[in-house]
């Protein structure tokens, strides 16, 4: 490969500052480390939680950075001691590690590896480290991933490689959004057969949560949201009953209790916000009802009375839906391969890398 | 029998208002009606819950009753259609019913009988029903049970049989705090063997769940509580390590972190404070910590981050530790006959009816 063990000049969106437009920048990437991966991005799409280390919660001290975790790519070159990938493998960078020897990654409970950015002592490169470079200056990584670049480079025991018949500006959605709303529904709630679902939020993570709902033999699956245009959508990956809690004068758990004879037995959380995530489990049936968070946020505490739980209900949570990235985005890979997972119906816009801040702005009015 | 059919005359601890002490009256106690058992009251404990009732938190509307739930006696007559019952059996008062018949009873997750007292529409003798009279007035029944009598009469849904062979002032712990802290522990958190797990409280609840604990096998448990008093007691039941966060300038799940390389594998909080709730959470391991609510308030929301359970940690709670009464207490009265339960070593005072008040001073005064 020509551009082997040279530093690549790209292009990537850049926040250079919170709470203002990425610039387009050319940046430079040096060459992978030690056990790191250069990629090559082919496709990425935007989440709500780049947005939301732009405009709402993280620190100042996280820029300059280049922003995307869900993307998809080939693998350029890899650096010294890399032994699973080389150049022309197909991969999804995962912001969540698997590095196979921590106590995490050995416990089938858990996908959270201890050596992810997100820990106390990440290995991965985190906020803090980066191969980047941008008129002199240091720019940040972003997840571990930052796929907002038309190259990136990773640790490798944060990329996953997957099928090279995969069309990576597909399986891109497999990097975040639809694991993390589909798993959500099979590995964290365990939806089981014949059972009531019901998904609050329908953005393209709680569209997934639907289709693993239905994946998990669910019967009847009741999409919320306010906003009725995304029942359509809701409807294509196995809705079957559509509310919208601005139709009604009571609280949506009491609406819900109504509709399934005291409540649901599963509820997923999709949106973000501790009012709904209240009302969420509210709509639980008591006795074995399990809601699950699944929307991000840390701005606020979330709540409920005691008796919520006493009565038997569960609250869980779960990132990136539960699955171990390098084991289960494959397997979710060969699932869309086989028609058994949908992800073009997740697509609304494909844009190029100039166009990020329309992304951004699409995404922030719900417009995908 | 000779009172089989007739009123009986007998000495009861009168609630007549709240914020007031008992008063021993004697009542009348009607026979029972169609698929009801009347009981003699040979021992019972007395709960938080029915301070809670008299102090804290109930409507005024529900009084003058007779309090008490944690109670055994025997069967002194039945009403009409009644089979599983006769005079004579050893029983324990369930203030969670068992009908067999709802699809809560049918389903092996749960034991929220539908038709229990706290249900919207209890068959059970709830708080505005009961066979009790006093001075011309009618008297309500608490929980379903009023175990502050000399007799009570239950539906038949609501009673446990158990081995002739038990001893009654032993075994009526079995009918509330054992086992909502044994199974606590064994039925709802579920704890594994080799564990590590936080009890927060040690009162009779506390010491159960430290004692469910160690039946399911867990290496550690640490007994917390601000009374050191309470840690010798605790040791008895299985406790191997002692946490008095007044010990301590640091938040007590910073305590547990470092005391466990992360957090507790399970936490089980049994004091009924919202701020307790929140450190018990926290105190979890992320990945596949598991908190359970098990002491009770309801003045108050419990909340945490969302980040709290999105690491992969699971918040549930359980009422009667999720024993079925009448599958379950008849288990754990063989448990204590066989010697793999412990009951006597909770007792720390025997008293009389008369003296009911003085039971409650020390149960408010943690004297127990």
């Amino acid at each position: 490969m020509s551009t082997a063990g040279k530093v690549i000049k790209c292009k990537a969106a850049v926040a250079w500052e919170p709470n203002k437009p990425m610039v387009i920048e050319e940046i430079e990437v040096a060459p992978p480390q030690a056990n790191e991966v250069r990629i090559k991005i082919v496709a990425t799409g935007v989440c709500h939680t780049d947005l939301y280390h732009l405009f709402e919660g993280m620190h100042k001290d996280g820029f300059p950075a280049v922003l995307g975790h869900e993307g998809a790519g080939i693998v350029e070159s890899v650096g010294p001691g890399v032994t699973e990938f080389q150049p022309g493998d197909k991969v999804i960078p995962l912001f969540i590690s698997q590095c196979r020897e921590c106590r995490f990654c050995k416990n089938p409970k858990t996908n959270q590896c201890e050596k992810g950015w997100a820990s106390d002592s990440p290995d991965v490169m985190a906020l803090a480290e980066s191969r980047f470079t941008c008129k002199g200056k240091k720019v940040l990584q972003f997840m571990g991933t930052s796929t907002f670049s038309e190259y990136t480079v990773m640790n490798q025991m944060a990329v996953a490689k997957i099928d090279p018949a995969a069309p990576l500006d597909k399986v891109c959605l497999l990097g975040c959004g639809v694991c993390t709303g589909y798993g959500a529904a099979v590995n964290t709630a365990k939806v089981e057969p014949g059972s009531t679902c019901a998904v609050f939020g329908l953005g393209a993570v709680g569209l997934a949560a639907v289709m693993g709902c239905k994946a998990a033999g669910a019967k009847r699956i009741i999409a919320v949201d306010i906003n009725p245009d995304k029942f359509e959508k809701a409807k294509v990956f196995g809705a079957t009953e559509f509310v919208n809690p601005k139709d009604h004068n009571k609280p949506i758990n009491e609406v819900l209790a109504e509709m399934t004879g005291g409540g649901v037995d599963y509820s997923l959380e999709c949106v973000g916000n501790v009012a709904v995530m209240r009302s969420a489990l509210e709509s639980c049936i008591k006795g074995w009802g399990v809601s699950v968070l699944v929307g991000w946020t840390d701005l606020h505490d979330f709540a409920a009375r005691p008796i919520q739980l006493i009565a038997g209900r569960t609250w869980k949570g779960s990132l990136f839906g539960g699955f171990k990235g390098k084991d289960g985005i494959p397997r979710m890979v060969k699932a869309y391969l086989d028609k058994k997972v949908m992800l073009d119906e997740f697509i609304t816009h494909n844009m190029t890398v100039d166009q990020v801040n329309d992304a951004i702005e699409l995404l922030k009015n719900g417009k995908r």
